[in-house]
């Protein structure tokens, strides 16, 4: 069923030009639109808009679905553009909906332990200013240093702590949404329980700009953590590592993060930021572990016990960082993993990010080096592993054209997405699905699923107008 | 728009005897219908039903709601009746589906620390099996040993412990659902971290049974907590209490529970079980609280630091439960107010359970007591008071009739509702809505989001035939 838009003629534009001032609606500067045609899915994947508009406010959000809505102009909302997978593209043209600048830390309530802020902070500065009131932001993905807030709420963004804190979903308390038809609700509040009709807020969270425009949100925060402390283990074979995890996971200790690096990930890495892991030479995997503790002594007893976790599993050496700039160097490897794909591949794909049970990780890391060879794909593995959240990332072959190679990947994706759901996991954790993966969603579902996943669009969007293209509406 | 449903003849009733077996159904017994026709909201809320029927197992459910679609016959999903708003009673008439022989625990999975459990299990039960394994299932409510789990997905019942360890909605990961059509979905698994098209899972956590039917639940199950202590704070003024609240929650303390009991709650129940709290003379009213600690010794700081606060706040005393005895003495007080209440006025309601934010609870205790006043009426309150959940328990004038109570406690609730909205929070934290505080519920929606709540009931039950009259689908 194709959705029939209107076109955006300069009287639109007029009037949005109205809306939000002349300086904040872009519409004949084909290199500023070509800047918000598409995302960290890389160029291949984008789409010319035919307007950005920039707005400064609720008020301006509304005014600008509403002139979207009267004349049936598709809106596409981007935030930061540091999504993988194209959802801040606008496939139909139109508007593209930049929150760039609404960008204000509103508030830090410390009674209520909230922050209240606009949806183009950048997660770091929420971090940043709320660790300087004595609090804890803890909802922060990997890219924390260039992801908005407002992203993170659409895609229910994770990151390298779910395991201890959750993912962007338990951080989000309240709303303020605009819909597509320009009307503004506001969900939820300063509280954490609640049970008074069905969650909208909930509902929202990771629906990708498809079912709204959030204009505030209300966020938990965290009291300070105690003392860390980081571990590098180092394994002589994959099979061990993986099924060292269940058991460091189990051992009861109060781990924040549990993360994998393999052999290619840390070899391409190192060479990208020019420093060594330990016993690089010989290791086919990493187990990165922040373990918190109260006290030195219950630290101690944490790294201690863990440690011993992953020597008996086979581990041939485990390593605690004594300083600062030991756990910096660690967590730089980890972090800079794209990176350092991205140096040895400009074109590696970071789209995928398959999430199993913990007890299918072995099986799934298995099928993945499988599926790797069956493509005749070279690829590192980072994985937020203890969630069960691995991301290849294959690097294009030497011979193939990169529009090939858009497609190819995203087969070898899919087929990986279909390994994770046969052993019950889902297609993603924390990426999306945005456009790259909109096909491998929908074909995911039942027909009778995708009728209710459609009629919830159809509530909240009924002309189709906001990121079409997206989720369980496709073009055509 | 009413909508106008089929009548439940004789061969309906025998088609639904060919689903789940002769015995399972109930159609001519008055005395055993009356049995499902209302809950713990009351006689007087009640309603009876046509049919009672009593599934086993997914396919038995799926055949009642294909049998019920095909002849538009309204179904009233039902658990252990133990709600407190009438949500299971079968306003409509039609069918009551009682999900009382689906008590199965069918699987605890230590590795990815989740049990998978039919709807019918009685959350008590499965806290003491998990408990055996060395887990704990922490999502359960004050009437965890009446209440089944199914009961709890719907409300997203809270409880004592939702500071530390959140409500239903973070215990839930998966379930599998029948629509009102009979068609089944499998949803979310045994994973904590997704991000694969909008949650139909979220949405369905507390809403009540009228989108669809849960046949099977993978809940989150937690480590075992550390040790615990529980203190028993006395204060001569509410005002010094409630604020100290905030306190004791900013302390950074390992806070589970911090509950609160006022006089006339303490007085009424210490009489019904024959017990005394300390100070009980001159208290106005007492904080218990439980900390948690690994070791000793951080238990020891634990309740000396909070102690210090409550003293230095104004409580007159502090008291630590020296023993299991002592501990279950202060618990026994909290967990039997409501009995305690009913033994005073088996009329007392405890329908209401207002959410603020937490920096609203001194005003809304204020309130509360305002209200009561103009009400003219007697009341006790306990609270789950570090959540900002308020449970006021007025108790009928001697000379109102059962029905005007009914109606008059229901008007003293929706203006506390009005009050606690205003103060930035919401109608109700755990009990949720049923048909007592359905129409409370809609005037409390705004109309833009009313209609965006009735498009997505009409994604999952286009008929209206899954528990109508409740939420946003009132009779007529």
């Amino acid at each position: 069923m194709k959705t029939e838009y209107g076109k955006l003629t300069p009287q639109i534009i007029d009037e949005l030009k109205t809306a939000v001032g002349t300086a904040n609606v872009v519409a004949n500067d084909p290199d500023m639109l070509d800047s918000y045609a598409w995302d960290q899915a890389g160029q291949v994947w984008g789409h010319m808009p035919d307007a950005v508009v920039r707005p400064d406010g609720t008020e301006q959000v509304s005014n600008i679905l509403k002139i979207a809505s009267k004349y049936r102009i598709p809106v596409t909302p981007r935030g930061a553009g540091s999504g993988l997978n194209g959802g801040a593209v606008p496939l139909a043209g139109g508007i593209v909906l930049s929150l760039e600048r609404m960008n204000r830390i509103l508030e830090i309530d410390p009674v209520n332990r909230v922050a209240v802020v606009e949806p183009g902070v950048v997660t770091n500065d929420l971090c940043r200013v709320a660790a300087e009131k004595g609090f804890l932001y803890a909802g922060y993905p990997m890219s924390t240093e260039t992801s908005f807030i407002g992203g993170n709420f659409a895609t229910n963004a994770g990151g390298g702590k779910v395991i201890r804190y959750g993912n962007t979903r338990r951080h989000i308390l309240g709303a303020e949404v605009v819909l597509p038809s320009g009307e503004v609700l506001q969900l939820g509040g300063r509280y954490r329980k609640d049970t008074w009709g069905y969650s909208l807020l909930q509902l929202l969270v990771g629906s990708e700009g498809t079912l709204a425009v959030a204009t505030k949100l209300i966020v938990n925060l965290e009291p300070k953590p105690g003392k860390t402390v980081n571990l590098l283990a180092c394994y002589p074979d994959l099979d061990i590592l993986v099924e060292s995890v269940a058991k460091v996971i189990g051992s009861g200790k109060k781990i924040i993060s549990c993360e994998f690096m393999d052999r290619d990930i840390v070899k391409y890495t190192t060479e990208y930021l020019g420093c060594m892991l330990p016993e690089q030479e010989r290791s086919e995997g990493y187990l990165l572990i922040q373990l918190e503790g109260d006290t030195d002594e219950e630290l101690e007893n944490a790294y201690e016990a863990v440690g011993k976790i992953c020597l008996e599993a086979g581990a041939f050496e485990v390593f605690v960082a004594e300083s600062r700039t030991d756990s910096a160097a660690m967590w730089n490897v980890r972090q800079n993993g794209l990176e350092g794909m991205r140096h040895h591949d400009p074109y590696a794909s970071s789209s995928g990010d398959i999430m199993v049970p913990l007890s299918s990780v072995p099986e799934m890391v298995k099928r993945t080096k499988g599926l790797g060879k069956k493509f005749g794909l070279e690829m590192g593995i980072i994985a937020h592993i203890a969630d069960g959240n691995i991301h290849p990332i294959p690097t294009k072959p030497k011979d193939m054209s990169v529009e090939d190679w858009a497609v190819y990947s995203e087969e070898f994706f899919a087929e990986l997405i279909k390994e994770a759901i046969a052993l019950g996991g889902v297609g993603s954790g924390e990426h999306g699905v945005g456009h790259v993966k909109q096909k491998i969603l929908m074909d995911s579902k039942t027909p009778v699923e995708l009728e209710v996943l459609q009629g919830v669009k159809k509530a909240f969007d009924p002309q189709n107008i906001l990121n079409p293209g997206k989720m369980f509406s496709p073009l055509d």
